[in-house]
């Protein structure tokens, strides 16, 4: 894509705003999606963009749900997708769950695009896959593109929903998402587990497991997880928002 | 440009986003623009989206810089001119200082839009103007389609400017700047005013006076402090920084 040499300190946070500058020019992306991944670069930054100490737990915490959760699934949008399009799917593959595509500003073309593109990843990932992985990698349903089921509690296109996913679901795994959304979808008494670097936001204050954290090291955290088989514990999300604000409090002290 | 109604909280930041997005289509801004505002609007929303008590300091340590330089010049990006092109105009009036288009990401396409643009503003400006400052606003001149002078101590188009602005200064009011050309500018012995919503950034470390708020926030300030013909005194940039610092790090206890 470039060539940012791998000594750079922030390589990883280069090679994400390329991504990004790559995807929107595929157009999947919304006009704000940009500023919104903007915002996140910062945010990351005061956590010295890594993975914090407890970020680490609610990740475990996100793993162990995902894993004893009747119907999860996880919801995608464009940032999400671009970022971490594959961490996503093989997360999918593990738990056996369905992606589904659900994003603020809908449009058809771009739900279409977005469904595409994972298919696209999926495909690349079957290909390089071990033969004992295959067959959970290509039964990842890529939902989205009809609009069967509804968000009660939300209004217009943003209610628009898959019955076989969100609508069904009682554990949605929901990277980037809209405090709007987040509070719906917790009204109708699912946990909501969100990915989100911005500790004060709505979304990371009613969510029931906030995960301080960047999209794709925060999959990657998830799938590393899953491995081990961990068991849900009664969780203390307050907590896990204080311990992210408490780094990007001591930011200033680490340069 | 929307209807975003009065009585919401944080409409000026809205605002802004929109200006940012029509600007993007525009043409006006370089691909990864659209984050580095994300990013300010993080900060910015750390701060309280509002002049904190020290940015203010600065602002008026910034006029009175401005208004006893020898050559002052005020450079200009693709962000600024977007976010705040007509207040760096009326600065520029007052002050009696050309405008220089100066950017990171240099197309001679991108300059001309910008410089364009600029102009279009100084036109606007004129015809809404009482007729005792019409002069001073025609009178600006805006620079940066003749790259005839240098940047000494860069290489390549980053060294780029015009022999009658940023090379000749003495002091250069630049929002937004990065931290190479930054440190080249001090390194010349000019005073550099930067408007930088990071106080962590190289920018607000390394120059002599870093103004912590928003770019139109901070430019309205210099406007207002330049009618009261303020006086330089001797600046404690580090304390300014820790000022924005202190304001950011109790962010949570505002919510």
């Amino acid at each position: 894509m470039t060539n940012i040499p791998d000594s750079h300190p922030r390589k990883s946070s280069l090679l994400s705003r390329l991504k990004m500058v790559d995807g929107a020019k595929r157009g999947l992306l919304a006009d704000s999606a940009m500023i919104a991944h903007g915002r996140g670069e910062a945010y990351d930054y005061l956590l010295g963009e890594k993975t914090t100490a407890s970020a680490s737990l609610a990740i475990r915490e996100a793993a162990a749900r995902l894993l004893h959760a009747k119907r999860p699934v996880i919801s995608m949008n464009g940032n999400s997708t671009v970022l971490a399009g594959a961490e996503a799917i093989k997360i999918a593959a593990v738990v056996g769950c369905p992606i589904e595509v659900n994003i603020y500003y809908r449009t058809k073309e771009r739900m279409t695009r977005l469904v595409e593109e994972l298919e696209t990843i999926r495909e690349d990932l079957l290909d390089s896959s071990p033969p004992e992985e295959k067959d959970s990698i290509s039964g990842v349903e890529i939902l989205g593109l009809v609009s069967d089921g509804r968000i009660r509690g939300l209004e217009g296109p943003r209610s628009f929903c898959s019955a076989d996913g969100i609508e069904k679901a009682d554990v949605v795994l929901v990277p980037l998402e809209d405090g709007d959304r987040c509070e719906a979808l917790i009204a109708l008494g699912k946990e909501v587990i969100a990915i989100d670097l911005n500790p004060l936001s709505r979304t990371s204050r009613t969510s029931t497991v906030t995960i301080v954290d960047e999209v794709s090291r925060a999959l990657r955290g998830i799938l590393n997880e899953l491995s081990s088989k961990p068991e849900p514990s009664p969780w203390d999300n307050d907590s896990a928002l204080r311990g992210a604000l408490e780094v990007m409090r001591n930011a200033h002290m680490r340069i």
